[in-house]
């Protein structure tokens, strides 16, 4: 979960850049851009929000004909609820990359980020392009990562390196989260960017993507609200000349850990980075029917202001974790409810444990171990805790 | 919505109590009683929350055998999370209770609010009974109103009179309510108790009220935290003298809009009290398929942090309110979209309108209204701002 990888080296056939093209008023980079010199396989998520942004829509349907070779990211504007013009703005800004790259417009993947409702300003980003491009260079990965954060505090940027085969493969993957993040990708402003020389088969690469971006990026919530631009997209462009992963045997365990560990990675720095964050806490929750359900009450508790509080207070308040659990809308037997935090049991099967640990809330880092003793089911669920911070930043944001 | 009333006497035939008895440290009032010396017919909302509260459950099963005649409800242990001695605490209560005042058990309806976790101090309670007792009067309702508070600012009495045929027929209203306020009664720690004279059909007593609380305590919103002890429970006892009502006819209709003004000014009066409020926010919904999809997309916004933040920041954010209606699931047109502020027109069709109103925002109420242009269902919903004092609050609650 370190962020701070210096001069990462970008998979096989991939580079980045990332420049400021005037969006940001504070003249900070905004303009990021990824390019595979090989053909892709790809597969993306989007949020569920029944709003989606502008450079969604595009991307999904460029997305629908071919995979993309290129990505182009801007930050400072989300370009949504902009109607008409917004999607116009989208594609030009697609088709002007892929002509100065030689590609074709469908394969470009359009990304914004930022605040809702103003006009693209297409036209910095387009008297930006050849800088940017100019720019591409596989150590460029920084920039890029710098170039597609909003309110966060640091770029993230995860890598993995591991064998397949003979081969040597490489993952990288870049994010930005921060606020309005919630798990329906169901997630936040969240966006993900994930690159391999991994050669994989289409249907291996989404099934993969699948179950890592369900235990990561929708395994997070900083304030349970759901952004209309959440992203994330997995390019895996065969570079390291493996025999391509079909989803079965070693190779592909390897690459799936991998894979799980920088998604999982890269929403951690996220939570981490959380707006006002003060506690980077994990809500474990075992003995669910199975994991889906598992993760639903984790996330129910997760979501709780009450909780956030208190935990931002360092009350261990248990009754608040019991309270949100119950609201699932899930059976679940009180008297057989176990709660830990920090490793000290504070309810022992739906009672009590008197035991008052001075400081027991004191670490930044908080576990919160919940068994509801009714099956095999478990998930792990990352949130921050809700602080004078939070409000400050989302009271002030213009 | 003016809870200043001095000297209410409560309807025919009711009087009421309240006293400290020593639960509460400080001292205050924390121990309230509502008695019917006529027998009544009832109605009760509980909680959904899959963990009930001992007294929730103890007065479901006495409410399935006769209507009560007598409430007793104590602040400052919501006797949740107890386990089989909180039952035993809460039908010790109650049978104390009926013994004093010679009624069955099953005739007495208890309530308890406060912390969750600790064993209830019932021999205070019973401790507390004569004098509690020695207290009531037709006049007692206010002190009755504050001994059920616990991190309230005011107490909340709300009153009606009117006329049922020859007849005059008067409603009380008392209710708590401040944090862990949500729609899922659903609603927070909030307990409402609904006393009338009228002559009421038991059938059309129920339906009568569970529309006034979808309406009133299930269309606020403080922090979307669903409550162990959610308690709403109206009684009326006939001593008006009316003919009974029966649901239909001019006198249903008065009676009806009466209950639906108690218990919507009962609501208000809560969210005006929401824990940290600096605003009293009205989100109207119309041009949804029926009123509970309009109540839904209401209550979304209203619970958004992102949006309750903007508010007290007094940020006209109308893509929060956007990001809000899209993640509520049903399908919305965003190129059809309305959004006022205060009454001026922020989003028309989806578009931006610019204007820059200075201080907007600035007034304590703030009337948000959304048209979808999709149907004719509407509706109202009642939120507060999240504000520094809210995480204050709640970080330092013990």
């Amino acid at each position: 979960m370190n962020q701070r990888v210096q001069g990462v080296r970008l998979p096989v056939g991939f580079s980045a850049s990332g420049i400021g093209c005037g969006i940001k008023k504070n003249g900070k980079k905004d303009l990021a851009l990824i390019f595979s010199e090989l053909k892709c396989h790809a597969a993306a998520c989007f949020t569920t929000n029944k709003i989606k942004a502008a450079p969604l829509q595009v991307s999904a349907r460029h997305l629908a004909k071919t995979p993309p070779q290129a990505v182009v990211i801007n930050s400072g504007n989300a370009n949504c609820m902009t109607g008409r013009k917004g999607l116009e703005s989208a594609s030009f800004v697609a088709s002007s990359v892929s002509a100065a790259l030689g590609l074709r417009a469908c394969e470009v993947f359009v990304s914004s980020t930022g605040i809702i409702g103003k006009i693209l300003p297409a036209e910095k980003i387009v008297k930006g392009l050849p800088l940017l491009i100019d720019k591409l260079s596989p150590t460029g990965i920084k920039d890029a990562a710098q170039a597609i954060l909003t309110t966060d505090t640091f770029a993230k940027i995860v890598t993995r390196k591991f064998k397949l085969g003979s081969s040597q493969a490489t993952i990288v993957g870049i994010a930005k989260g921060a606020g309005m993040i919630a798990p329906a990708m169901k997630s936040g402003t969240m966006l993900a960017y994930i690159l391999t020389d991994a050669a994989v088969d289409p249907m291996a690469l989404k099934s993969f993507f699948s179950l890592a971006v369900d235990r990561s990026f929708n395994s997070i919530t900083i304030d349970g609200c759901m952004s209309t631009n959440d992203t994330a997209l997995i390019l895996a462009n065969g570079g390291a000349g493996n025999k391509a992963l079909d989803g079965k045997g070693d190779d592909s365990r390897v690459f799936f850990n991998a894979l799980s560990e920088v998604s999982l990675d890269l929403a951690k720095l996220i939570v981490l980075d959380g707006e006002g964050a003060t506690k980077f806490i994990e809500v474990k929750v075992q003995g669910a029917a199975d994991e889906k359900e598992a993760r639903g009450f984790a996330l129910k508790v997760a979501e709780s202001s009450l909780f956030k509080c208190a935990m931002f207070g360092e009350d261990p308040n248990w009754g608040r974790v019991a309270a949100a659990l119950g609201s699932f809308g899930v059976v679940l037997h009180p008297e057989k409810l176990d709660i830990s935090l920090n490793g000290r049991m504070v309810l022992r099967k739906g009672s009590p444990v008197e035991l008052k640990v001075a400081g027991l809330l004191k670490p930044k880092n908080i576990f919160l171990s919940i068994d509801l003793h009714s099956g095999d089911g478990e998930a792990r669920v990352y949130t921050s805790d809700l602080s004078y911070e939070y409000v400050r930043i989302n009271a002030e944001y213009n």
